[in-house]
């Protein structure tokens, strides 16, 4: 790399969260093995550590997301932490004030953390760079760039799952082209040593070249999950419904919608995936997504311990999951 | 009863807290003597007790209400809940997610209670039937069905200033047709033993066969709050005013507004009660309800004392109220 | 004075905060000791005192300040206060409550605090004036009137980089006629000793007469910063740049706009100052903005000690710094 990565300190623990891209594998392990230790806080009667209690997360969402901000705000609480949740769209246009000002006085306000969530690519990596050296900043999804946090909960519920990711043939089907979802899974995927990584979808929703990235390409759903231990599938954005790159959603559903019977064809034992929220009869049938072999609710559930898992380490501190 | 209350566990001990219909005196008292445990943390200069700790309490606003909304935000604060507040309304329909997607999404982030306010009665009911097994339901208002914590508090407010409820008569006055509070009431009241029950409102305004309640029926408000003990005046919602039901607003306080005048012919010692907020002018008069008859903000006091019993009972944890 | 000022209670102590105005010198230099007391909590690794623990402040924004609110926010939450942010424009309006009862409601509900920004001048004191006896408020900013708790962090700035305010002197520069903030500054600044204290504005943002606060007149810039070893610059509100008073945001920089070039006509060690949002090029430069010069951030930080200190100090509490 000609710029080192601003993800990692001196001593190459985690600063920033950004990009799974470029973040050694060891580390990806260090986030599921923390994690790991966070799940059991959810199933306690007092759900909370006192790892981040007198810290400041500030959410910055530039672009709405319930389920995202949610998350985020539950893991800082139940790491004790005081959460400001800022609508930045809303208020910081209004006075007329830019983006750099808004940071520079959240940064005086004594934050600790920016959690960021933005419509353009590569925002959190521009605020990062530009962060007082006390402020970690962590991806909550940006453009079609990354989301590093949707890409650990992943691995950590197919890890979980699946036990390793050794022999593991994973599909990932859906809009690829527009997905951050999909190219952090890539690269974690990739990154944790998945042997057998396929993307699936219409050659208008695949980018040109992505098997630059180690993975195969696949038109045909049927051949795409064939003997699949576990199919992601992609949210379709309602945008791309009504757009030229699609014919109708219907059509869309016939082609690529995950059902019951052309599930059939991926592993007896595979599970299936889904970033939420579920478009039900769009790219995934509400038999499918309700059905035994859905994770899709037990990846919120791990979402919350690898968000806390991220936020933590992030902030320097050292382990200790015992009840505050 | 053809199907079990589904509020009360195997053991008889509240589980949801959906409606007064069909609960148990027992349980009302039981409530009441919780509140009666729980209201001088008010005082305290640590207005707070552990017992809800680690607990997430998600306030599911499907229909906007600053009142309840914030009283229910303060009671799970005091009871050391940490509290997602989501206004629904505007942040589901958004990306087209069912009511049932986003309540399984809030269960898998291990959220322990929902307060639901919405504007369908049977709403609560409906949720409360396919929550995971861990989560607790507390109606905060459904539609014209009930409002069983605006109840309890109403009957917490009457027990502390009346000791009994054995010889009262007490007169709710107004819109009882579209009102959930004067339901709640009723069944609270009749179920707490009052002998002398009356709905007091223009024809228009009582639902045919409300008698079979317990209670009696008065078109004309003196004869109807005729030597009550305590008067509940109903709010008129915006809504009716504009509607054929009524002349207008003028007409309505000329009829059932409550005056000073009209109140001497109460007990001399009557409580005036409103659910607010209040219609000045409209169904009462500034000087009654800001007299010394008037106890409407001790019912908003109470109410929090009210919800916290309701909310620590549904929650399982036995009352301690010492202070954290 | 005819009236005793709301202000104080029967022993001098801080019990509303409302103005600058009418307050001894005595007070605000207690103030700004307790602040100074206050300033390590934020580079602590825990950032809490459990001074305010079970108390309930609630944030009344009639005006929308993203800024003013968070800081309120963040000063409660460390001094461990459970906070209510209500949007009262929003809110109460809506079902047609007054004022009057929404203050009611809210003291029924046991706030013990509430923190007021308003349009109108005079609105923190008129709510102070009919509050319950237990409850604080504290000015946020009050139309053109005052902005107390601006002025204290301004103070305490200055405190912190010039020692002393015995021989400064200051300038305020722009807005003069419509600002809160130079209204509360010249009132504190005075009261604190400042010797020679200059208002520079085009004559049109000028209020007549205003020499008998104790400031000197100049509509120069360069005349008016000359020597000067403090530079505030106030916010040109957007509505002003429209109205007939200016010519024009352009003509307003080339005139009053703050340039490096021009601060070389004040001390050499002379600080920039501005409550911030800033308008970059209109009245300030970029370069003498971000310039090492400028304490803009400082403030905004030092904010935050500062509201802890009023907060505390009216809440009646005794000061004790140490980490909870």
């Amino acid at each position: 790399m000609a710029t080192p990565d601003i993800q990692l300190d001196a001593h190459g623990r985690l600063r920033h969260f950004l990009a799974i891209e470029g973040l050694p594998r060891a580390l990806l392990i260090q986030i599921l093995d923390q994690a790991e230790r966070f799940a059991p806080v959810g199933d306690r009667a007092v759900k909370k550590v006192p790892l981040l209690r007198g810290k400041t997360v500030a959410n910055l969402f530039f672009e709405p997301s319930t389920r995202t901000r949610t998350t985020f705000d539950l893991a800082a609480k139940r790491l004790s932490a005081d959460v400001l949740n800022l609508n930045i769209e809303a208020s910081s246009t209004k006075k007329g004030e830019s983006l750099a000002d808004t940071l520079r006085n959240l940064e005086a306000m004594q934050c600790d953390m920016f959690v960021v969530r933005h419509q353009v690519s590569g925002a959190a990596d521009y605020i990062a760079r530009q962060v007082a050296p006390h402020i970690s900043v962590i991806n909550g999804g940006d453009g079609r760039h990354e989301h590093p946090t949707q890409a650990m909960l992943d691995a950590f519920t197919i890890r979980r799952l699946k036990k390793s990711f050794d022999a593991l043939r994973i599909a990932i089907v859906g809009d690829v082209a527009h997905s951050r979802v999909a190219r952090s899974n890539i690269q974690a995927l990739r990154t944790l040593g998945v042997p057998d990584l396929r993307v699936v979808g219409p050659k208008t929703l695949i980018p040109p070249g992505i098997e630059a990235m180690g993975v195969t390409v696949h038109d045909d759903l049927d051949e795409g999950i064939s003997g699949a231990d576990v199919v992601i599938m992609l949210r379709l954005q309602q945008e791309r419904m009504q757009s030229a790159l699609l014919p109708s959603a219907h059509e869309y559903f016939r082609e690529y919608g995950l059902t019951a019977e052309r599930l059939r064809g991926a592993a007896k034992d595979a599970i299936v995936m889904h970033p939420g929220p579920i478009n039900r009869g769009v790219e995934i049938d509400s038999e499918v997504a309700d059905g035994t072999q859905s994770v899709i609710l037990q990846q919120v559930t791990y979402g919350i311990a690898v968000r806390m898992a991220v936020m933590s380490m992030a902030m320097g501190t050292q382990a200790q999951t015992g009840a505050a």
